[in-house]
């Protein structure tokens, strides 16, 4: 039975939308979208509840881990990523790591390593937050004030330093050289995608493939180093780690694109921030990269006014957004979240049909398209 | 022969002067002096030139895997970590680390890890740098522009993550996971003491051992963890490795010590910085520490008007180091370094009688004697 499905992926097999990946250059959707009936790719109504269900003993062990390592002697920086820990978010970094040691096929008694994994990751996340938005000068971040807002930029970037600093505690903790390894080299890679991004910043101009290249780093690789780690930390075979590691990536791909798209769209309370902040930012994503290539010269001038040079006037943010409506920007950067989402699916297929992981694989497949779905 | 000895510590065997030492309870100085003839302590000009000699074509290695391994695909942080780093530096982090090699007695060709660790400390210090010239909003570092004067706040709180992600993967290669949870552990703390600090920020009646505290924290664990692991690494003895861990922190001590005296007696032209930049950004050092101790209504409302509540006067600097030399607070607070220079040579004085380190331990003796003599 097909039921709810999002309006912008009724016609996700066109052709004509499949823009090379540079992500994963070997996928191609088009196989796997003729390979697999669709009946087989959108059953029922994707949700992210069935992952939430096999992971939730682990993840609220994972919040108390996070609690206990965020203690210091130094009283601010418990207050302070305290704040930011508080406000909650998705937590879905961490998630990736349980994911992954489950796939493993790991006992809940054998997946300690991974939940230190799991803490360290959403540290590493927490601490990026922080520096964001210092450099961002946001004042708001999950409906909240944020720690910047409070304490002052220099308390935020040094709890952030201290967050990064106390995941290397934690990575180590969990013993495994290799891991430690692919996720030192993550943490290197999101700071390169953090530069990238800002390096592109108010260039309305940007190719796709610059972007993909800047969420690739900024977030994907955390999502995937995450998974991967999870798995291999829980003596995951392999085809295992690469399978998570490559579900990871395309998620996390799919998880920034829909962010970007819904900043244009959502209101400050389902967001937790306030709509229109990447515009006023300078920030140049999927949607208005798509409006400024199927733009007109007046469009064109409008964007290079205001992502280009930041003079903004009022009623701005209407015209941008009536402008990426003409063009279908939002649907077809969603549609682009939704051909990442299902090379996640692939990725996890090959262990559908192991009795051991089948739940897993269908409830990881079942969030990623649920992650391209979300229509507020 | 007894020569070139710095005013300072012609009376430093005071007892009046030996407060409690925080950071190492168990080391007496006084046991040290009454047991060591003064002749042995010092002997000649102590000079960093014997430690140089030694490490030096170690050093060569280090600023050449410095130099490779700041390199990225994204051309922004080569760049901004270039300029930080050709500027210079003394390099005592990394060279704590070789020494710690060398303590070791690993051959040359045995280095290698030491070396990878060297490049890791000094990219964890440049990253503090980065960090703290935004935090400070410096202009000026080692006589040039600061990073974020040049590129901005974002770029080098960015660069600085990356850095700091870097000296991570480095640490990995080195392939110690012991090593590596002690850098881990050390990098936590810098943080901690970073945070400290910006607590006792505006408070001119803060107590000398919370100072101890921040300073330890911010520059004296890295040092000792440098050296320590140096040893660690290169197969060194458990009391090798403890004793240039020691080392490490009792220099690290004498350093920060010195240097927050000099901002108050050097030029911008010798330190490479503006002197004064500390009574500016309201910092409390050991100088104003002792002023204020020793200081009458009057000068703790002056001392309370500035660095309490940066009302700022013309001439309020001048005023400041006349009532430091009042209370000799410059010659106490450097007298207080040559204490703990002298302690990190009793840690080192063990190996003075084995000829394989012999030389070494003098050097390093010297170098920690010299840190305490900066007269500029």
């Amino acid at each position: 039975m097909v039921t709810n499905i999002h309006p912008a992926r009724m016609n996700f097999l066109a052709p004509h939308h499949q823009q090379a990946i540079s992500i994963r250059p070997s996928f191609s959707l088009w196989d796997f979208m003729t390979s697999t009936p669709v009946s087989d790719i959108v059953v029922g109504a994707p949700s992210l509840a069935p992952l939430l269900g096999l992971v939730e003993k682990d993840m609220e062990r994972v919040n108390a881990t996070i609690i206990e390592r965020m203690q210091s002697d130094v009283p601010l920086i418990p207050k302070l990523a305290g704040h930011l820990v508080a406000a909650g978010g998705k937590r879905m970094r961490p998630m990736m790591s349980i994911a992954g040691a489950m796939m493993a096929t790991a006992t809940p008694d054998e997946r300690g390593p991974a939940i230190l994994l799991a803490t360290a990751v959403e540290f590493i996340h927490s601490a990026t937050l922080l520096h964001d938005d210092v450099i961002d000068e946001s004042n708001l971040r999950r409906g909240r004030d944020t720690a910047n807002a409070l304490w002052g930029n220099d308390a935020a970037v040094l709890v952030g330093d201290f967050l990064f600093a106390r995941a290397f505690e934690l990575m180590v903790e969990a013993d495994n050289i290799s891991v430690l390894g692919r996720l030192a080299a993550a943490s290197a890679k999101i700071t390169e995608g953090e530069v990238r991004q800002m390096t592109i910043t108010g260039n309305p101009d940007t190719p796709v493939d610059d972007y993909l290249d800047v969420i690739a780093g900024k977030t994907a690789v955390l999502f995937a180093a995450a998974a991967g780690a999870g798995a291999e930390v829980s003596g995951g075979s392999p085809d295992k780690v690469a399978a998570m590691y490559d579900y990871g990536l395309q998620l996390g791909m799919a998880f920034q694109i829909m962010d970007d798209a819904l900043d244009y769209s959502a209101d400050a309370a389902t967001m937790g921030k306030n709509a229109g902040d990447d515009f006023a930012d300078q920030k140049i994503t999927l949607p208005t990269i798509i409006a400024w290539q199927d733009g007109d010269d007046d469009e064109r001038a409008f964007w290079q006014r205001t992502l280009g040079e930041a003079r903004f006037a009022k009623d701005d943010l209407a015209t941008a957004q009536a402008m990426l409506a003409k063009h279908d920007a939002i649907d077809r950067s969603i549609l682009r979240a939704s051909g990442f989402a299902e090379a996640a699916c692939v990725a996890v297929a090959p262990f559908a049909d192991d009795p051991a992981t089948a739940d897993l694989a269908a409830a990881l497949c079942d969030a990623a398209r649920f992650a391209a779905m979300r229509t507020s």
